[in-house]
């Protein structure tokens, strides 16, 4: 592989500089993105396609120095492909229509076969992973048990929660039944993004933070905890050898958790065997990464607005975070992300400016040698 | 005072039993909020009408043993009376006709008055402390400076703030003029409020909870200090003494300070020199408490949705709560609360089912006279 820097900031090795990738890298804040989005007809023909899903995914690294890709799909792939009939009404986020609201739904739920109902994934990952050519590695990921759930429940997105929370509350029976179900199904849809390919598996837990202290435990991470027991921890790979020979060896996985608003329990969700976890912008990297020790690598955490501003601006921001990390040490690695996907109003020229202020100030922090100082 | 018991957990003093009210009691689960509602004609009309206002204050109160009353009014008063025009669309949050935007619209903010433009107001607390007539404490509040000047520059709701966050980032030096005026306009109408009768404050950082780590300290928790240091922390009542005759003493006026999404911050908000820090449910009690030491007392944090359970099952939850706050001790205090503002959908037995379990065990706690247990 041409750069496998994010891959070594996983494994907590060291690294010449800070990698860096953005959740959401391949969006509409890219024009081109837009041409390939409207060329597909739709967002979910997009992901559904195999060959432009490989081509917008390509997209931001053919702009900017980013240190991997993510594989471009949904995070609702697999309630889809569990028969839920998931659509996008215009200028509406997601939704289902056929929503899992009684004991009969809750019973008929279960496992897909990725490569049969989610075969347009993995197709994409190969297709990624052969266009990609080793440039950098390929992330694959899935919506958390607890997050699909809430989409399956409400049958879309939902400010106050009401309907899986009166279903969490008052049958918690029923939501422990749909949550094993899909612990289960994402550990086999991350295993065959695997065996397809991903060199990184990345879990969004996008609404675990919506959950009560107790309940976040009991219903999102007792699950994220059985998805990575149920992955598969490594994956064989063409590995060249020092010597320029090239063998085929199993290397290892990492798995990233990411609990938006999870701070509070960032030690908990580094106690669950991920290789890092993800931090959104209210916790600080230095107490995150006092709190994480090392257990894991930790990625994040520029809040995704700090892109509105000027380029040199958004320097002092990148700057603000890496000090506040401070240099990796032996056991310790980061790698840099925003704390949520990108904005669609985001000039790309931001992120021209962000990519070039964390690899050069990175760089810096190393060849100075200080550590984990704090701004 | 016939039930002084909020304000006694306030001060941490001793008390019989634990106090509840809930964020937005008086709200539109109650059918008689709805119908007082119809009367008025609108939420605004309804806020600008003191007698009314103090109707469905009254109305919680009248139906379960709650321990205060809280003045029933918007958070967006002050920017209203800043001339902002606020109004709200049908089945829409609120919203402003004239959204501050651009550096004139900043250097024409001012302080109003608040026996002035806000005379609506203090006229509430003053007919409802008459009504009142020493049943329950009524709470003033007020929304703080930033959550304030969310809605302010946003001109009404946002997911992303991307509106406020473009000028914290591009231009902060009207984002604190923004919000030194918020500051002094909110201290200026909390004043006016505890000088009409409100026996205590508190300030409702509903957004806070969005700032980045270093942002929340600078653009928010700077500015409820701003605020707290602002205000009298006393006011003169009529007291009863031992012997049962009445005096005028100047009694004092506890502040509570609610952040939203702000348990990573809680040691900073408890050190702001507030009474109580408010605390969602994303944090424990226990822990809470933990981190807050002998700074304040504690006001939280039943999840809202906990009440769409039936009554054996928010009787566990309320004693889940309860538990893990523990017994109180001296120098510390807890008011039960929920985590936020009671949904519209809540049965209203649901809220019999909640006080009764609130106040009975935590009469067998004290009697059982275990401390500080967790669950």
């Amino acid at each position: 592989m041409s750069n496998d820097t994010f891959l070594r900031a996983l494994r907590r090795e060291p690294t010449d500089y800070t990698p860096v990738w953005l959740m959401r890298q391949a969006g509409r804040y890219l024009p081109e993105y837009n041409a390939t989005r409207k060329r597909a007809g739709s967002f979910l023909a997009l992901c559904k396609n195999p060959e432009l899903a490989c081509e917008v995914t390509l997209q931001p690294l053919d702009r900017f120095p980013l240190d991997a890709a993510i594989l471009f799909s949904d995070i609702l792939t697999v309630p889809d492909a569990m028969g839920l009939g998931l659509y996008f009404a215009e200028g509406e986020g997601p939704k289902f229509e056929r929503p899992v609201r009684d004991e009969a739904a809750v019973a008929a739920l279960a496992v897909p076969d990725p490569e049969a109902e989610l075969r347009y994934v993995t197709d994409a990952v190969r297709t990624i992973r052969g266009a990609l050519n080793g440039r950098v590695p390929l992330i694959g990921f899935s919506g958390s048990p607890w997050t699909l759930a809430c989409y399956m429940v409400e049958g879309g997105g939902s400010s106050d929660f009401r309907a899986i929370k009166t279903m969490l509350y008052r049958r918690p029976d029923l939501m422990h039944r749909i949550l094993t179900v899909n612990a289960d199904a994402v550990a086999t849809y991350l295993n065959a993004q695997i065996a397809a390919g991903a060199q990184a598996v990345m879990i969004f837990d996008s609404w675990g933070g919506a959950l009560a202290d107790g309940a976040f435990q009991e219903f999102s991470l007792a699950y994220i905890r059985r998805v990575l027991q149920g992955l598969h921890r490594d994956r064989e790979e063409l590995v060249t050898e020092a010597d320029g020979t090239q063998v085929r060896r199993r290397v290892p996985v990492p798995a990233i958790v990411f609990t938006k608003g999870g701070g509070l329990w960032i030690e908990q969700i580094a106690a669950t065997g991920c290789a890092a976890v993800g931090v959104d912008w209210t916790l600080g990297l230095g107490a995150a990464r006092a709190r994480v020790g090392d257990k894991c690598a930790i990625q994040g955490n520029l809040d995704p607005m700090a892109l509105m501003a000027t380029p040199e601006q958004i320097q002092v921001e990148a700057i603000k975070v890496l000090e506040s990390y401070g240099t990796p040490q032996a056991g310790h690695g980061h790698v840099f992300n925003l704390g949520h996907g990108i904005s669609q109003f985001t000039p790309p020229e931001s992120v021209s400016a962000l990519v070039e202020a964390v690899h050069s100030h990175s760089r810096k922090q190393r060849a100075s040698g200080v550590s984990a100082s704090s701004l």
